[in-house]
């Protein structure tokens, strides 16, 4: 039986992980790879007692996994932009097949890493970047290679969906939420990342390439984060029929592809609506297909690592069979990507759900209803309230008909312009998701 | 660009939506597969309008196909063991590869087939045999191969689960919606294999094999159907926090594997008791993963084309690269399977509802209650009802803790021997899907 020999930089939560499965598995992965799947080489600078390292060489400089002849495949587990791209550069012009949990290096350098292993003949795998155990990679990619992509859907961050979650059903405002979400570990000291949506937007980049086949676009991601969004509205949502998810949406129109994350309103009969807490989702509308979803654990040691490793068994049954793997990373060549154009966020369709606080006076109503109307959107849904004891002011909220966001945002600033309004008013885009 | 020839054999929903998802997404297939995918050669008794079938040669008799030196990969959509077997049988002794959705023949006489087509060095795929649309066979196989499967639960029967969600939804009976199903198409003149749980034995049956590398064993999966089921058992399971699904399960024990299609309680806050109507989903917990869903059409024209299509991809991109395609359809090659036991029902372990019809007398809750105790079985929940007005029994529902199968049999008898107890008494076993 052959040996493919792996090397793992990082001994974090991430590359532990991968080791464990990896040991715990040995027999299995034996099995369904025709090969011997071995650790020989960690890079890492602490020493970590928890682990049996037994016969695996560890150095403290990662870039001598990236040298060792005898590493077949390296695992990069240290996150980051650099030294992660350098490591991952320099095993791939070695020879060596890649594999990363790192969205941020994909998602921003991507095209230029898979540039350099498609020329040098190898693989970098990704599986673990995108929706943690989630096999959403390889639902694109290989299970629904047979559809074109019609629209893409999901909650690909733990700590917002955590965030929105409990906003929703236990009342709670958003900065509470997020102290106890960083108390318990789901959300860093520093929450940018998660709640500002660039998280998401790595995320997105990655699926919205495999699934219209263009090169990963990062800079022209749309993202929007979740900490503008008040209980109010999760409840007005909710009388509406909806709930506020924390989405990353890829779409395709005759004008180009939708890339965008943002706060969105969907039907709450949707399986989508129903996932909650740090769990994680993504919908796939393809034209054969119809719509299927994925879920699962969007993070976390072992599930991180039962993506790696999937990575490691594809490379391990492509080595056993005698050639590099068969599938290209994002789904096809570099060479047969398409030059869609990425719409900018005004070019986008969507229906507005809007959050409206006008003073109690006849005739706001039709104020803005004129305005809407003039622009040729019409209202779809909208509740008003009375207004509160001792408060001369009303809340109104309304869902709109689908419309450009430029026409839509040239109606918010005329009902803003209102003097019976207060400004700013609230808005988040509504999907349907229907297939 | 190296040309991939597919032979199309049967031109009735499946076959023909094949051609149309070929045709219709061909050039997005060439950049995936860096190949020309054409069908060259059809095989169908009948000639159908409704495709464009210039250059394609057509064929009567399907054997012709299976025998064309022009075709590489055979697509059998014609149905049924024979003369499905045989001409998949045919294909593989010709050195084609073979693209089935024919759930009944992979699970009756697939590891004959598979052995065939390991010897011929050639694939037998079948994504489309299993949940239609999803690809939950690449999930199992590929996306979660660093994994020990713990358990997975599947609705894997569209017509079963539309009437279920009919009956609760609206609390409707069961004849009745199954008429409607039938009218719909949903379900055959003769519903057997659907609401007897064949059809989800089937598939079921290839999903454990691959779940736990063990050959085929139709024969032993234990089969049980919804005919029983009725509107009164649908609310007091509601009442309990319960949903009643048609599930396959199939879980690993320190004594083997259980594989059982049955009726089956699921607590309701969990994602797979919101699947609704004709969509099916497949949970599935690894060690690693954690729970995972995958969710979609298990019917139709495209769906199942969009399975097929997919494997045809898969060996489109290994022809291309040189090479047979380096994962074994079930995981494992069939020398590596392993020879864990399937366990007969009675040595299976689950929590049981109980839905009991007593006489309205003192002592009969005692009764029961002592019965299971003694057994060493305890009551998790319970609900009794008021007789009806002038009825003198009384309904009793609950749910047990978990036993074995055999155990809750004894007791189950020992409750219908009560003289104050309707005979037969009615029970499903009961899952909490946790993780």
């Amino acid at each position: 039986m052959d040996i493919v020999r792996v090397g793992i930089c990082g001994l974090g939560t991430v590359g532990g992980g991968t080791l464990q499965v990896l040991q715990e598995s040995s027999s299995e992965i034996s099995a369904r790879t025709r090969t011997q799947v071995q650790v020989v080489h960690i890079g890492a600078r602490r020493e970590k007692p928890d682990y049996d390292l037994s016969g695996i060489r560890i150095s403290q400089d990662i870039f001598e996994v990236a040298n060792d002849p005898d590493v077949d495949v390296l695992v990069e587990t240290i996150g980051g932009i650099e030294p992660a791209k350098s490591l991952v550069l320099q095993a791939i012009a070695n020879g060596k097949d890649v594999v990363t949990a790192n969205k941020a290096l994909i998602a921003e350098h991507g095209n230029e890493l898979l540039e350099a292993a498609e020329k040098a003949g190898v693989t970098l795998s990704f599986e673990a970047a995108v929706a943690g155990a989630i096999p959403v990679i390889r639902a694109l990619r290989d299970g629904l290679s047979g559809n074109q992509i019609k629209e893409l859907a999901g909650i690909i961050n733990g700590t917002g969906n955590f965030i929105l979650t409990e906003m929703r059903d236990h009342g709670r405002a958003y900065e509470d939420v997020l102290q106890e979400a960083q108390e318990l570990g789901y959300a860093e000291a520093d929450p940018t990342f998660d709640v500002e949506g660039i998280d998401a937007a790595h995320k997105l980049c990655i699926l919205a390439s495999i699934a219209y086949g263009i090169p990963l676009a990062f800079d022209e991601v749309y993202t929007e984060g979740i900490s503008k969004i008040q209980k109010s509205d999760v409840l007005f949502a909710e009388e509406l029929g909806y709930r506020i998810k924390h989405l990353g949406i890829a779409k395709r129109t005759d004008k180009g592809i939708e890339v965008r994350v943002h706060p969105t309103l969907i039907p709450e009969e949707v399986l989508l609506s129903k996932v909650e807490g740090v769990m994680n989702a993504v919908w796939i509308d393809g034209d054969a297909s119809g719509p299927t979803l994925y879920y699962g654990a969007g993070a976390g040691a072992l599930p991180t690592a039962s993506s790696i490793v999937s990575d490691i068994v594809e490379i391990a049954r492509s080595r056993q069979a005698g050639f590099a793997v068969s599938v290209p990373p994002l789904g096809v060549d570099l060479a047969n990507q398409k030059n869609l154009p990425v719409l900018p966020i005004g070019e986008c369709k969507t229906a507005f759900f809007m959050h409206i606080t006008a003073a109690n006076k006849s005739g706001v109503m039709l104020a803005i209803t004129k305005v809407l109307t003039e622009a040729g959107v019409s209202i779809d849904a909208m509740i008003q309230k009375e207004a509160e004891p001792g408060s001369n002011h009303v809340p109104i909220a309304l869902v709109t008909s689908v419309a450009l966001e430029s026409v839509l945002n040239s109606a918010v600033e005329k009902i803003e312009a209102l003097e019976e309004i207060v400004k700013p008013l609230v808005r988040f885009r509504v999907e349907a998701l229907e297939a």
